[in-house]
């Protein structure tokens, strides 16, 4: 039987290869520091920024911003919803790569 | 140790959704025409043709058309060079999926 090839079903917030790296990676870690993502996926400032945007205008992260002493602290962490999202999106895309005609 | 996050390593030729279809029904097909490639993915004529393009421009698929009397085939098939990218593509997402920090 055919693979799974219906693209669509693929969540484009968490495709982009930017935001499938943020993902990735909060996925196996408790929370993020603004610093250690930036470091982690050589973006940019205003790269990061963007994307977490797009991530937490879906639902998928928190931010929270705090200060530590007068340093901006901003930590991201994965939502139960992103979780969730992600882990269908690695379904898909398994499902995807893995499926032949 | 970390994961591998170097999200620029992902193949965005390959990464775009459409292209992620073709290539990895490709992969499991000898070849496709055109026709089956459109209904598999749920693609339109115009888009499968620049997905197609882009694909071929990279050298990652052969387009070979032909005459089936008076229609027109259009058969579409992975070169060894598009075997050898989406095997790489699928080791570094899996790296970029599975890696932990």
């Amino acid at each position: 039987m055919a693979g799974d090839f219906e693209i669509e079903r693929l969540d484009e917030v968490i495709h982009g290869r930017a935001r499938l790296g943020i993902m990735a990676f909060l996925s196996g870690a408790e929370a993020a520091d603004f610093t250690t993502l930036k470091a982690k996926l050589a973006l940019t400032d205003g790269n990061l920024s963007i994307h977490l945007r797009k991530l937490e205008a879906a639902g998928y992260v928190a931010i929270e911003k705090s200060f530590v002493g007068r340093k901006p602290l901003t930590r991201v962490s994965l939502t139960d919803a992103g979780r969730e999202a992600f882990a269908t999106y690695l379904d898909v895309i398994g499902k995807l790569v893995e499926g032949r005609p």
